[in-house]
C-alpha cells in the first residue's frame, strides 16, 4: 500500500504533533538529578477546540502492563476528548492534571471543560532517572504550543526520547497508508522487545545482529525494574483515520495494531503494556455534553461500510511495522544514566541483512 | 414514565413477536415423551428483509451462567440481523439452525444469507422434559410465520412456557416506555430467582409470601440440574427502540436491564444466565454485505446525543421491572412432569401487600 | 445479612483506610485559591509491602464517565498491586505520581517497584475550586501515614469532602457483611444521583423530600461541567474481601456494586462515572516480578468454590446499598464556593419516612 | 522453540482429537443431496469425565465474523465443561445440540449434565452444499466415540473438511511447543485469507504463487455467501496446555494464536471468523457444581507464576504458524460442488520458494 505525502499520522488533516524533548546530565545516576534522558509527545487530534469538542474513538489492549488513562470513557461514549500525551512511566499523573490544565487554561479556568485525558506511558529507566520525576507541567504546555502538521521528528524526541527497543535505541517513530480515498496514520512510542525476536519484513534481522556483537542497554542495568528488561518494554501505538469510523470500527483499527507489532517478531510479553488507541476524524461535530448550548436530540453520521474497511485494516497493520522500523532508524545511539548505551540500528547493516535474504 | 399504547416490545414500529408453545402430556418424567411444557419465542426485529438488513445493537452480560449465541459478531461489527430465538437450554442448537434455514429458505436456498443467529435460553428442567429434545425446526418457523405486532401474549407461552420466576410461575413479559419521541421496549424470559429476594416498586413481596405458604417448584425437584434451582435460572433480556442508536449506546441500553433485574431483588446468582441484547430501529438501510451490490463506500446516520440518552435509560430500568411483573401476572400455576407444580403469583394478594407498605 | 464487627472495608483483616481532608476559605470562588472543599482518600490493602505483593482483583464499569486508573494491567494479570487512591477529578495525576513515589521512597528510590496505580475520582466542582489544584503529594503521603484499621471516618471526609449524593450531601461511606466465615466490605465515594431517584431499602426517600423542600447544590451552579449536575456526579466503589476469590470471580463481585447503586434508584446516568473494583485477601504471597529472586515456576493458591459465592454476591450489594446509606448519614450540611450549599439527609426525618412505608 | 513428541495438540496429556469426515457426490449443487465436503472435529479437553469436571478456559476474539458458542459462561466462571465441536457455520445448532445429548447419555439422561457446548465454525460453502445441513447428531457421537490422543490427522478431516485457506485447499492442523516442563499445542480449522498476503517464516510465499499460477477456489464460486470470499474465511484455534494456568492466563495465551495468525500474513479481515479459545489441564478437580455432594468452601490450585508465562506466549504464537501450515501440507486438492476446486500447496513449491529466501 501507498503511504501518505508525509508518511505520519500527521498525514491525516489536522492531526497535530508536538514533543518536548529533556536530555541533560551525565554520568551515575543521582535520583532527582538526572541524568535525564525522557520528555513527553503530544497528538492533538483536530484542528478545532479539541477539549470541547470530541471524535469517535476505541481502544484495544494486547498486554497490558502499562497505563493508557481514559478508556473507561472512551470505551463507554466511544469519543476522545483533548489532547493525548505519552511519556514516561512515573510521569503520567504529572501529564494528565497538566492537559487537565491546558484545557481549563483554553476556557477561562471558570468553564466547563474536559477532565479524563488520554496519558500513556512506557518505561525509560535503563536511561532516565525515572524516579526523578523531571516532567513538569510546563513541558506538557510546551509541547502543546509547538505542536504542528507537517513532518514529525522521530527517533529521540518527546516521551520516546529515552526508549528501547528490540534492545536497539528505540522511541518515536511513525507511517501512514492510503486505504482508497481515506488517509490512515500510526504513531508509536516504541520501547518493546528482545533482540532475537526482530524481524523486519518477515527477515529474522534481530538473529542475524545478536547482542554479543551490538551490545544491549538492559544487559547494562544491574536491578531491572517489574517493567524494564529485554522481555519488559512496551509500545504505545496511536492511529488516525480521516475514514467516519464508529467507535466500534476504531477499535476494530486498534487491534490491528498488534498484527503489526506480531509481524515485528513480538509475541507481547509479559512485561510489555502494549496499548492502542484509534480515532477517527472523519465525524466532526460531536458533543460530549451539548447541555442548553444544543438542544439537538440526534444528530447526523457518516459510517464507513464493513465491506470497505479491509483496506484500513490493512494499512493500519502495515503502517504500524513501518513506523517501527522507522523509529529504529531515526534513533541515534545514546548514553544515558551510569553510562548505559543504547546503541541504534545501523541502515547500512539492516540494508546488506534484507539483501541476503532477497528483499530490496 | 408513560408506557407506550401496547406497553410492550412492540410498541416500537416494525418489531413483531411470535411464540410456538409446547404443553403435551401429564404425570411422571419418561425422557423422550414428556410432560412436555416448553416452547419457542421469536422476535422479528423489523418490517424488512431482516436476514439480509441488520440493525446496530449491543449486548451485555450480568451474569454467564447462560447461552445467547451469536454475540461475538454483534460486539465485532455492531449489527443484529435475522429474528431472535429464545428457548430452552437444551434447545439452542435446534433454533440456531432453524432460524438459518428460514433465511436460506426466503432467499431460494442459494443465495448469501445470514448465518450467525442470535438464540437465547433459559432452563425449563423443573417442569419440562428438556432431555427429551422436544422443540423442533417446524416450530421455530411456526413462531416466524404467526410473529406479528401488537398485542403480546404473556406468561404460559413460547420459550416461556415451563418457566419459574422467583418460586413463581414466571415465563414471557413485556413492557415499554415513551421517551420523548422515542419508544424503548423490553421482553424478558423470566427464570430466576428465590422467593425472598422478590421486590415490586421496592416493596419486599417475596418475604410476605413465603414458600411454606405458596410452595416452590424447586423444592420439589429430586436431582437438581447445574442451572436450576431457587438460585439458579435466568433471565433473557431484548431491548429495542426506535431511537437512532450506535452500537455502543445499544450496549449501555443492555446492561440497564440488569438495574431493573436489581430493583426486583436479585443480586444475579452464579447459577444465573442474565444476557441482554438491545437494537435500535433508528437507523435503517444498513448492510452487512454490500459486495457488487453496494459500492457504497459510506453511508448516512443519525446518532442520539448522549445528552439525550437518560430517558432511554431509565425507561429500560423501568420497563424490565414491569415486564417481570407482567411475566408473573399473566402466568398461570402449572403443574409438569412429575406432578411438580410451579404456583402463579395471585394478583390479589400482591395488591394487599403494596397496600400495606403505603402503595396503590 | 449480619455486618461484620465494624460494619465498614477494614473489617477485612489488614485493609486499613486514611484521609486528607482539605477545608480551607469561603466566599466567591477564586481560582486556585479557594474555597476548598476536597482531598483524597487512600485505601491500603494489606498489611504486608503493598509496593511490591500483589493481591487479586477485578473490575467493573457500570457507567465509564470518570476515571480509575490501573485498570488495563489488573484486566491483564489479574492483580492489584500499591495502594488505591480517591480524589477529585482534577487532582487523579498528582494522587498517580504520589503513589508511585510513595512505592519508590519504601524501597529506596533505587529499586524495582510498581508503577501503574490505581486512583479513582468523582467531581467536587459544585463546592470546591476544583480548578485550583489544591491536593498535593503531601497530602498523599499523608493519608498514608494516617492510614489506619479499626473504624473508618465517613462523610465530608477525604476524597468524599466536596462530595452530593442524591442532591443530598454525600461522601464517603462504608459497610461490610458478613458471608459464612468470610467477610466482605465495601466503601464508596458516592457523588451520584438526582433527588427524585433516591430510594432507601426500596422506600423512595427522595421522592418524598423534594429538592422544593430541601435545596439541590446543583440548582444553585451556573455553569454545570461536563460531569457535573444532578444527573452527572458517579460513584467509585471499592470491595475487599478475605474470601480467596480469583481474579475474574472479583470482576463478578465488582458488577454486584452496581446492583447495590440500582437498589437505590440509581439508573447509571449519561454522566456518571460508576466505576468499581474488588480485591481479595484470601491468597497471599503472589508476586508481579519474581525475576531472579524468585525462581518458582508456581504458586499454591485457594480458590472460593463458585457454588458458594453467592452470598458474597448478595453481600456485596447490600453492603453498597448500606455504604451509600452510610455516607448520606454520615456527611454534614457544607457550604462550598460561592456560597453554594449541599444539605445533609436528616435522619429523623429519613426514619418517619420509613415508618409511613411500613419500615422500622 | 521445540514441538512436543507428535507436533500435536494431543502431546497435552488427556487430550483427545476425533473426527468424522463427510464426503459423498460430485457434480452440480442440489441443495439437500450434496456435493457433501464437510464434518464435524472434536476435542475432548481431558481423560476425566468432561461432563462435569471443567477446566479452567479463556477465549479471545481477533474478528468476530464467526461463532463460538459457550463464551458468556466461560468469561463469567472461567472454565470450559465438555468436549469442544468444531464444523461448518450451518452445522453449530446440530453440533451443539448433540453435544448436550452426549452429556446427557454419559450419565443416564435423568442427571444433571452441562448444557452450554462450545461449539465453533468455519464456513465451507465454496465447496460443500452447506445448505444441505449434512451434519447430523450421530456424526457428532462418532467423532466422541473415536476421539484418540496420539496421532491428529490433518488437513481434510472432520470440520475442516471443504476449507479453503489462502486460496490454497485448507482444513485442520495442529503444532505444540515444549515450555520448559510444560507443553502448549493448538489445533486451528484454517479457513482465512487471500493469496497474495501468504507468508511462512516470514517469506512471501503467497505472492510468489499467484492465483493466475494455482487457481483460487474463491474465484469459481458465483455468488459469495456473507462469510465467504478470499477476503472473508475465517479460523478457530483451541490452545491447549498441561501448565496450572488460570482463566485470565488462559485468555492472555489465546490472544496469542493472533499473533501467530499475524505473522502468516492475514490482518483479520472484516470478513473473518478468528475466535480462540485457550484451557489449561493443570488444575484438575475442579466443579461447576458441587451442590450437596461437595460441601467444600474453597479448593486448592496451582498457578503459573506470570514471570514464567512467557515461554507459553511466544509457544502458542510458534504453535499457531506451525498449525496453519500442517493444515496447508497436509490437505490435498479437492473438487466439490458445481467441480470447484481447491488446490493444495505443493510441499516441493513451497521449498523451493523458502530456499530463494535464505531459509532450510
Amino acid at each position: 500500500m501507498e503511504p501518505g505525502p508525509g508518511n505520519a499520522i500527521t498525514d491525516v488533516a489536522g492531526v497535530r504533533v508536538g514533543h518536548t524533548t529533556l536530555i541533560r546530565g551525565d554520568g551515575p545516576l543521582r535520583v532527582g538529578e538526572g541524568p535525564v534522558r525522557t520528555g513527553v509527545t503530544v497528538i492533538v487530534p483536530h484542528d478545532g477546540d479539541v477539549w470541547r469538542e470530541p471524535l469517535f474513538a476505541g481502544p484495544h489492549r494486547l498486554n497490558g502492563n502499562g497505563e493508557l488513562t481514559g478508556l473507561e470513557w472512551i470505551r463507554e461514549h466511544g469519543m476522545l476528548a483533548g489532547a493525548i500525551g505519552i511519556t514516561n512511566t512515573h510521569s503520567v499523573g504529572v501529564v494528565h492534571d497538566a492537559l487537565i490544565e491546558a484545557g481549563a487554561r483554553a476556557h477561562d479556568m471558570s468553564d466547563a471543560i474536559w477532565a479524563l485525558p488520554v496519558v500513556g506511558e512506557t518505561y525509560d529507566g535503563a536511561l532516565n532517572d525515572i524516579n526523578g520525576f523531571h516532567v513538569r507541567p510546563n513541558h506538557v504546555h510546551a509541547a502543546l504550543a509547538e505542536a504542528a502538521d507537517g513532518e514529525v521528528a522521530e527517533g529521540n524526541v518527546g516521551g520516546g526520547t529515552g526508549m528501547v527497543c528490540h534492545e536497539f535505541k528505540g522511541g518515536i517513530g511513525t507511517a501512514s497508508r492510503r486505504a482508497g480515498d481515506w488517509t490512515v496514520g500510526v504513531l508509536v512510542q516504541a520501547n518493546y522487545g528482545s533482540r532475537d525476536l526482530l524481524r523486519i519484513d518477515g527477515v529474522p534481522v534481530g538473529a542475524a545482529i545478536p547482542t554479543s556483537e551490538v551490545p544491549s542497554a538492559w544487559d547494562q542495568v544491574d536491578v531491572l525494574s517489574a517493567r524494564g528488561g529485554a522481555e519488559g518494554g512496551s509500545i504505545i501505538g496511536i492511529v488516525a483515520t480521516d475514514a467516519p469510523l464508529l467507535p466500534h470500527q476504531c477499535a476494530r483499527l486498534a487491534q490491528r495494531v498488534g498484527m503489526g507489532v506480531a509481524r515485528m517478531g513480538s509475541y507481547a510479553s509479559h512485561g510489555s503494556g502494549d496499548l492502542f488507541l484509534c480515532f477517527a476524524t472523519g465525524n466532526r461535530g460531536l458533543s460530549f455534553r451539548a447541555g442548553e448550548d444544543d438542544p439537538r436530540p440526534t444528530v447526523g453520521l457518516r459510517m464507513v461500510v464493513d465491506e470497505h474497511i479491509n483496506p484500513l485494516f490493512e494499512g493500519v497493520a502495515e503502517a504500524t511495522e513501518e513506523a517501527i522500523v522507522n523509529a529504529l532508524l531515526a534513533a541515534e545511539t545514546m548514553t544515558g544514566r551510569d553510562g548505559i548505551t543504547a546503541h541504534a540500528l545501523e541502515p547500512g547493516r539492516l540494508v546488506a541483512i534484507m539483501r541476503e535474504h532477497g528483499r530490496v
